[in-house]
Order: C-alpha cells, then sequence, then structure tokens
C-alpha cells in the first residue's frame, strides 16, 4: 500500500490538512498523519487534532508523498522548521511527490523544491514560491513531482490530484462521486 | 456573540464536521464542538479529534443552532442518542436552526423535525427523513429552521449557508473569497 506523510504544526488550516487526509485514506492510501512539534495539533481556527506519531520518529522514512497543509501561523513554522526542510529535501531529492496547498508551498519555496517548477498557493505568498514559475489562477498545478493548490476552495481538488497522482485517475473519480464532488 | 453546537460521535464524516466548524469560526460564530460520548472523538476515517467539552455538560444550553455532521456510522449513532434526540427536539422546539448534511438528517427525521419540511441526505437515507418532502439534487435546502444538505462535496456550501443563516449574506460571501471558493 503506498504510503503519504501529511505534516501538522500548530497554526494548520484545518479544512485543508482534513480533506486531503480523508480523501487519500477514501483512495485506500496508508496516511501518516505527523505531528512536526508533538501530537496534539491546534489547528488556525482552534481545532485540535491528534496526530499519528511524530515527524522526529519517522524522519528516515520515506514516503511515497509529503504533503502541507497551509494555514498560518502553521506554514510558516513549516517552513523554518529544520526538520521539515530536510524531510522534504530528502523526498524531493529520491523523486518523491512533495505537495502543499495554501501558505503551504512556502516552505517548499525555502527547500528549494520548486526551482524552476509551476506552483501555485494563496494570494500574497507568490514571492517565497522561490524559482518557481508562479501560476496565479489555477487551482492545482502538477510538474513533475511538485503539486501545489491555493486554499480552502480548492482543497478537495488538491486531494483529489494527489489520488490521481498516487493511485491512478479512475479511483480518483469514483471517490469525487461517492463524496458527491460536482 | 452567536453560538452553533456541533455533535460528534465516533465515526463521524471528517471533512464534513471540520469544515463547518472551520467555516463557521470564520464567520465569528462561537462553536462549540461537543462529543456526544467523550472528548477524544473518531472519524470514519480514522482522524482524531479533540471535542470542546462534552454534550452532558451543555445539554441545559439553548444554542442559536445545532449541526450533525454525517459519517457512517456516527450518524446512526446520533440518530440513537436519547440525548441527542432530547438536544435536537428543545432547539427545534425553541425555534432555533438544526441542520445536518450526509447522513446526518437521519437523526433529524427521527426527533420529527422534518415533518412537512423540504430537506436532503446523502443518496439512500432518504426514507429515513420522515415526513420530508425529500430534495435529491439540491445542495443545500434550507426551510424555516431547518438546514439539510448531501455530502462532503457540498460541505462549503452547507457551512456558507450557515453562515449566512446565522450571521448574514455579506459576511458569507466575504468567507467564501477569502477561502477561494469558485
Amino acid at each position: 500500500m503506498s504510503r503519504a506523510a501529511v505534516l501538522l504544526i500548530d497554526g494548520f488550516e484545518e479544512t485543508e490538512a482534513i480533506t486531503v487526509i480523508d480523501v487519500l485514506r477514501r483512495g485506500e492510501l496508508r496516511v501518516d498523519v505527523l505531528g512536526v512539534e508533538k501530537r496534539r495539533v491546534v489547528g488556525s481556527h482552534q481545532i485540535a487534532v491528534e496526530a499519528d506519531a511524530l515527524l522526529a520518529d519517522h524522519a528516515g522514512d520515506r514516503y511515497q508523498a509529503v504533503i502541507l497543509p497551509g494555514g498560518m501561523p502553521g506554514a510558516a513554522k513549516l517552513r523554518d522548521h529544520d526538520g521539515v526542510q530536510a524531510f522534504l529535501k530528502a523526498h524531493h531529492a529520491a523523486g518523491r511527490t512533495v505537495a502543499a496547498i495554501c501558505a503551504g508551498p512556502i516552505a517548499l519555496g525555502k527547500a528549494g523544491v520548486l526551482q524552476g517548477k509551476r506552483a501555485t498557493c494563496y494570494p500574497g505568498f507568490e514571492e517565497q514560491l522561490l524559482g518557481a514559475d508562479v501560476q496565479r489562477a489555477t487551482p492545482v498545478v502538477k510538474d513533475g513531482n511538485v503539486v501545489t493548490s491555493r486554499g480552502p476552495g480548492t482543497a478537495l481538488a488538491f486531494a483529489l490530484a494527489l489520488v490521481e497522482e498516487l493511485r491512478d485517475a479512475a479511483t480518483a473519480q469514483k471517490i469525487a462521486a461517492a463524496m458527491l464532488v460536482t
């Protein structure tokens, strides 16, 4: 079974994170929700979620995909966290999928994984997508092993694009139908 | 500040629940996330969320709105829980908003609050919307104090409709724009 890691840190955007975990698990991907600093993580709208494990306990694992939600100050904390940066760089170097939504792509920018890649983000964070060919109007942008998206309103599309990437288009379409996505 | 209660029980649908809490808090509504059986609640996709309080500790409170997510077996457990039924009936009798999405409306049906009302739900649960004029193709249905919706893919629309109902249309539109809902 394919494995994906979703990284959570205090201040994450809840709808973005939970939608991705929910949809990927519907796609029968194994998702490890990894708390960056601790297992009890509180989102930017004060929703407390319990991570499955700590990032530190899986720092040496290599997942098929590493996925970052947005939200502030969460995304800035992901960007500035040494362990997160090392984890992103290792996965990118291994050719694995690195993905982020909303303000999350600023952490990818700092890790250098957006160099020469088309990418998107929440409006206002474009200058932190270092080296990227910024796409301002596309809900979900895939370029090689990098998948980015724009905000809570595009979270379902982002999650379904990840299922398509990590599984296949038929599985993504089946999930979209079951979730009544129009 | 207007107050809303979101009821969580093991087996709730995470995207539906979290989207509603997130959006309502963006609308500066006070949202109490109430655990029906316990504070640590695990969704139908194994995401553990910590409720703010127990329903039993707020059973006598009257909120402006009571909101139920779907998910199975969560929705069936909400339907069959005496405390939930009493809470729904008391709010309905007081003219407060009662709202549910996906399979959640089956709990409203059992409480008798759908009698003579237009309502919707996830496909397959229509016969449990006792006494309702079932709307099969409308993402969000509002009839008097009852608001219902169909599934995870309509959760954002459901949440924004609740903001419009509990605050106003301008606030809902502002949130939709900030969340990049198209």
